[in-house]
């Protein structure tokens, strides 16, 4: 992580506490785009919400790697986001990283690809979104070829430091650069809702309680 | 809903005690079709029956709607249907209507695209059927622009009034004018199934238990 | 199944010890292919160990079949293995076989295609894997045109007699010619895993453990 993109603690806490979908309407309010498609929790209704940590993978061929040779870099909080091309055809994250992930107060891994190990995943209750999960090694098949650059997650682009929030709906990625903006306008769509919701408990009907807010 | 158009309470209520795979054989035996590919309940394991208030969605434009609109005139006991073209982009049903929804005694929501804030859906255990969950709101993507007509849903026509059931196995649609002989057919499926049952577990082979039914 | 083609016991209750990765790790340092693309347990985290029972369906038209024909002849230890060419469209496995498959300890159900019926399959922790689930049935839609052959699931060639392995993480089919090597390798592979994780939680850095091992 570059230091000068280090965000507050106490924006990111804001964040971890506000539903992903209220920050999606604050990102479409002010015309930022970050919905990530098609990539969801391994384990159903985790939450995820951290700095980006990025990682791209290409082909292995005359050139290899080794898995996880990035993995003592990543600060604790950070999020781990690997960028596997979409690939579902073999794993870039597992047991072993997880377990240790989980130890080192890692905030979570998001993949455009899929994971394997979920068992260990789900016990150690680390959050990992992917697009799904599938048993075959990434060992061989692909290898970490540059890491804290910029990286593409289902088509959009994603920055070290960019902040990943995600929970049972999906996950988005917020532009580090926006990220203050976002929360403030999450935080009042947020409030607003909570309006609705009263009203309508108190026996207002759907029509009313919407066009008072 | 049209009043002519109404099923007897005991007919939804006989329906919501079988399992859609024996509906789903009555239809095959019928010639009815109705089964709804790629729905699925969002909560694993959840149930839905009842007939069909209908809604369809038309993309945002110079034309704009307000979500919503048509949810004061859903009556208690009827499956909202959301006709949204099979959209996977942006969601037509969330957190405030679930809630206003689930309050007023609505059965459930049957979605040709997807919904967001499942936390909620979960938390009210309000039976939703879709695609599947994005954060994406629909709001100025797609708006409401017909109600109570005929709409597809997966490629499925479904009329007001047609009867919607749907378990962990998925949903069907039930054209109205068939729901009598539809019911009547399952029925005798049922009891011919747990006739079988209770052949195989007094020991008979597969072969004697099924021929002699 | 071929006796000349039947597994000692004890292989096969190692092989349901370990987890699913490290065998097909396994497999890929031995060059084997048998990973099932885009199967998964129809009830999540549940787990299938079993020699295949092969039968291939085809389109029923002029020539129909009834399901179940074969079921009579599995031995109990079992994994049937459904050849549906990959359908989604109709089930080729359900309540009934269950009950009955579970009731002779037949040890899960693995298809190229869907089922239907999961609340009797989770009621009875009966292992299915399969393509998704559908409630509609495959009677008059495909019939069983061949029972003991080899089969195609997820473009891997099946035989009686090789062995089916699947958990939470996906399933792979292992040729009965290669199931002693596979297990050696895959239990080498679990030992050396045990032991990085043991340097980690010693606290060793991931590279010096990975290194070490």
């Amino acid at each position: 992580m570059f230091p000068e993109r280090t965000l507050p603690k106490e924006i990111i806490e804001a964040f971890s506490e506000i539903d992903v979908p209220n920050i999606s309407d604050a990102m479409d309010r002010l015309g930022i785009s970050g919905a990530l498609s098609h990539i969801k929790a391994v384990i159903p209704y985790s939450r995820i919400c951290g700095q980006a940590f990025t990682v791209h993978f290409a082909p292995s061929g005359i050139i290899k790697g080794t898995v996880g040779d990035y993995i003592d870099d990543i600060l604790p909080g950070e999020v781990v986001v690997l960028d596997n091309n979409g690939r579902e055809d073999c794993a870039v994250w597992g047991d072993i990283v997880s377990i240790y992930a989980a130890r080192r107060g890692i905030a979570g891994t998001l993949i455009d690809g899929v994971c394997r190990d979920i068992d260990i995943i789900r016990e150690r209750n680390y959050p990992v979104f992917s697009k799904g999960t599938y048993m075959v090694s990434g060992r061989d098949r692909v290898y970490a070829d540059r890491v804290g650059g910029t990286v593409s997650i289902a088509g959009i682009q994603v920055n070290p430091g960019d902040l990943i929030c995600g929970d049972g709906n999906g996950v988005v990625a917020i532009p580090f650069e926006h990220a203050d903006e976002v929360l403030k306008t999450a935080l009042e769509i947020e409030a607003m809702e909570k309006e609705i919701i009263e009203k309508l408990n108190a026996g207002m009907s759907f029509i009313e309680a919407s066009r008072q807010s």
